[in-house]
């Protein structure tokens, strides 16, 4: 049964100085989804639940394998596979898979369910410190901060940011992007060069939302506090939840969400940074 | 030189009445980044140019190829590389390539420039048909017409959705999901499973940005116009250019922009959609 919207326990900051309180929100679903053509795995998308046969067949289309001149091939959903899977049936025709434009995965250790996706990240990449903690009030002024370096977002409307402070909410790296995951990449390398990994006394703010693949790139650079302006997926906040990582979003004037790890939030002001 | 933000000349929609102005606009840059260890290629990832460097290392880190504890590797651009390409040396440290988590292109098929990637679109999918005329009032209705089917989006701040019209403006299918390639690629399969391909006489319309692979997948399916709510990138752009594609962005009240083919676009109001 496909689910789109997850609803999950929150820490809801709408008083900075006082703690936060216990609230149920809902959250889109992100869990992986493996497409096969007869039986082969060809790629491995983070999706919504629901509508998984049509992704599949528009996939294909935008690969150039279908064309819907021929008949709409049968789709069967592969019930032995430990996460979603669906099967595409061509047919008997003959595709060249080496010809497929875009981006697949050529290794199967992400897992195609969410607790195998979580499962890999755990196995390959140091657990994380205690981290800092941070004062709330301090957390939502950092994406004041990260706005005020975004000269290319406000000529184009195009860009997402990355940004890395310390735990004094002070600005380190800042990077614009296409690409939310490049513009982590892109922070994450600054401060790889500048010799700061891991990245434990540190703050990652991401503009816009949180996905599963955003926080996996947090936890490799041992970031323990990840921030993002709008809302995270349900895998990023699992993710999070299972390797210890605070993780906050939904940034607004004067109050935001913790989805994981309050601890490392603590209410009131810094005095540090008035 | 990176150029994070290229200048265009688009046409501008104020008065829906009255013929669009001619006027500039700056878009974010979109071109591919080829990503070699020791010479091997790894990677192509549609990024913004700059920092290239930091954006190689910092995706090495999220694979878990670099901890950070070693030395920073050196990096090279490889000059003689038709686009941008950057070679990170490891000091004859040996990585299972095999285990990367992250999507990785199996191909080289889709280039790694901006034109051989567009080349790449046109030499694979079956050219555009001249596709339906939509007037600038109807096209602006429909951003309308698909946030009111998003009641996930309400609930969760956090899906992309993609909805296909007919010319008429009549809503065929919308989708949601927390990535807008999955949303657009759920409607392209659900008009496939409708044997509506090639949906030359229907109009496209993303929440939120359009990129280079938005475009591509919009081609592939036959799509003659695109609107997007937000702005798209400099290569999404290029290749409508080349596509004869229409494609719209920055949907506001009143007012939107046409990037490419403003032919399809006429000005006033559509008599059968009042």
């Amino acid at each position: 049964m496909p689910r789109p919207v997850v609803r999950v326990r929150i820490y809801k900051y709408e008083n900075l100085a006082a703690a936060p309180r216990e609230a149920e929100d809902d959250l889109a679903a992100e869990e992986p989804l493996e497409i096969r053509i007869a039986g082969r795995p060809i790629s491995i998308t983070m999706r919504t639940p629901g509508h998984d046969e049509e992704l599949a067949l528009g996939f294909l289309v935008g690969e150039g394998v279908i064309t819907g001149a021929g008949p709409v091939p049968h789709i069967r959903r592969c019930e032995q596979a430990p996460g979603d899977s669906v099967d595409v049936l061509l047919d008997g025709a003959t595709i060249d898979l080496g010809g497929l434009t875009r981006h697949v995965f050529v290794s199967s250790s992400c897992g195609i369910c969410g607790a195998a996706s979580i499962d890999a990240v755990r196995k390959r990449f140091a657990p994380l410190g205690a981290g800092p903690s941070v004062p709330a009030d301090l957390l939502l002024r950092l994406a004041d901060r990260l706005r005020a370096t975004q000269a290319n977002f406000e000529r184009t409307g195009g860009l997402h940011a990355a940004g890395l402070f310390n735990s004094e909410g002070e600005l380190l790296f800042s990077r614009e992007d296409v690409g939310r995951h490049n513009a982590v990449d892109k922070v994450v390398g600054a401060a790889l060069r500048a010799r700061l990994l891991p990245l434990s006394a540190h703050v990652l703010l991401v503009s816009g939302r949180a996905s599963f693949e955003i926080v996996q790139k947090a936890i490799a650079a041992g970031i323990t506090i990840v921030a993002a302006v709008s809302a995270p997926s349900s895998l990023a906040v699992d993710l999070a939840h299972e390797a210890g990582l605070t993780l906050a979003g939904f940034l607004r004037p004067g109050r935001f969400n913790i989805y994981s790890g309050p601890q490392r939030i603590t209410p009131g002001a810094s005095a540090t940074t008035g």
